[in-house]
């Protein structure tokens, strides 16, 4: 028996991130499967079994008619959740370790910069001014956790660790040690106002688009210990509503903010974050991944499958993620 | 009968270490005894029992001859130990957690902002380029503490819960869980030739200064997958050779810097430092700390002492901390 074809569907992406080099590992790990590069492999859509995608453009899964489990290759699903002609068969988000370490990396490394006054001080580098300001310890300050899946989790347990205050909120209840949760509509306000440095790692979905507004914002701790609250979103540029930050950081409602995305990416040459001094700019690299451990991942499902097993993290598709 | 006074000699230091400040905490925790604030107070020298001093002048504590105790405000001796007319009486460095925790964040962040090309990232937005490149995962990246007290041993904690590959180098053989750990001269270089994150710790005695100069800096990594290896120093400026970073950041024998303490301190505004590309300088505010903690601390180790208990954190004259 030949085994059922997995299709490579791979747009966009740093240069960790080329088609070639995920073809090859994946070609490493498919022992006796033929792993297809869209678009240039030819083949016979009915052959088709898996496909294994990163931003694919709406209707080109839809030309499989065997099609039985889709991959996608990071932690948001938002992009394919809006292709109307996505076949219904289940949707498998990767969630591993590593790019669990690699978000939790960010999280702590731009809670600590604005908690630490970096932008001060590089500043105050670049004017060569020898100026140290009193700095609050971490217990001092309280950061605030939107969306408590696996990367939130493993943020909050760190940040706990470094002494700061952690709470966390996400839609349904949770549990954490040393971490105070809060859950759902009526907890979310409560959250806000004991959050100094709020970090965003929510999914995008139609209840989230534009959570990050100006309603929000002004809910944020006012009396906070460094001055104004920071907003820190590595989730996705949709939600965040952009004109209320810019505004909010221009009008003193927040601090500083840490973009790692946007509404448009890449973000346009005429976007005010790029020069604006309160922002703290990365170009949506966060989380990259390894697609040696992804491609892993990926086969260790497709076995499992295969074998009868129960896939991992398969999207709920009316929540959305 | 009446209690043993404590002087207070607090020279330099931020805006939250202003001696006015120290005064009213020691105030607040020394009940019954009287705390003299130098060189305003008027007083019996005689009656002075113990002496919490930052950055005395030399030949200031001389001057009591019934001095039993002497607490550093900091965790770095050195320059105490540079006067030859100190008091032969016990001389303590305060290590509380604050201090330890905030030296943590510093390190952190340090190794973090590093090891994610933050340099790059600023510099990046400044000139508006949309241009990630391929990131390692923090367990491709070796960090190398010198130095192994309490500071290090507890950063190192944090930084392998991170992901990093983490080791330690210290004067005399440690064992601690996760971390790799080397001593005295004969291990240092294999120490360093593991090190692309070198983080030094160590505190300043003659044996230690200069440390950090071109041939340990060409010991490091030469094969780092950072492209060349960063220092950090949190320690004491007189462990660094200033002339040898800057050649090496220029000719490419190290990739980056960040420094805290300086051979000069405020830094002179005609150092190189301020305005190299590589350097990461902010003004010895890496571990700041809290009177409130410090004066508490102080004022617990008088009372056990005073009820004939140990004194902690002695340091050892000969070893030099």
């Amino acid at each position: 028996m030949t085994k059922g074809a997995l299709a490579l569907l791979v747009h966009g992406g740093t240069d960790n991130w080329s088609p070639q080099r995920w073809k090859s590992r994946f070609d490493d790990v498919c022992e006796g499967r033929s792993v297809l590069l869209l678009p240039d492999a030819s083949f016979d859509p009915a052959d088709v079994h898996y496909a294994a995608v990163w931003k694919p453009h709406p209707g080109e899964l839809a030309v499989f008619p065997n099609l039985r489990v889709i991959f996608n290759l990071g932690a948001g699903v938002d992009a394919l959740m809006a292709d109307r002609s996505l076949p219904d068969v289940p949707l498998v988000r990767v969630a591993v370790g590593d790019l669990t370490a690699r978000m939790t990396e960010y999280v702590v490394l731009h809670v600590l910069m604005h908690h630490r006054q970096e932008p001060y001080l590089r500043e105050s580098q670049r004017e060569k001014r020898w100026a140290p300001k009193s700095q609050w310890a971490a217990g001092a300050i309280s950061v605030g956790i939107m969306g408590l899946g696996t990367l939130g989790t493993d943020a909050a347990d760190v940040l706990r660790r470094l002494g700061f205050r952690v709470a966390g909120w996400s839609r349904s209840p949770r549990t954490i040690d040393g971490i105070e949760c809060f859950h759902g509509e009526a907890q979310l306000e409560a959250f806000l106002r004991r959050t100094d440095i709020l970090v965003c790692l929510l999914p995008l979905t139609p209840q989230t688009r534009h959570i990050l507004d100006r309603g929000l914002f002004e809910k944020l701790n006012r009396t906070s210990p460094l001055g104004a609250p920071v907003v820190i979103n590595a989730g996705r540029g949709g939600l965040q509503n952009e004109a209320d930050i810019l505004q909010c950081l221009d009008d003193g409602t927040l601090g500083g903010a840490s973009l790692d995305v946007y509404a448009t990416e890449p973000l346009p040459a005429d976007s005010p974050f790029w020069t604006h001094p309160k922002v703290v700019l990365t170009p949506h690299n966060a989380a990259d991944t390894d697609p040696d451990e992804i491609s892993k991942y990926v086969a260790q499902q497709i076995a499992r499958f295969e074998e009868g097993g129960a896939l991992e993290n398969v999207v709920d598709r009316k929540r959305g993620y």
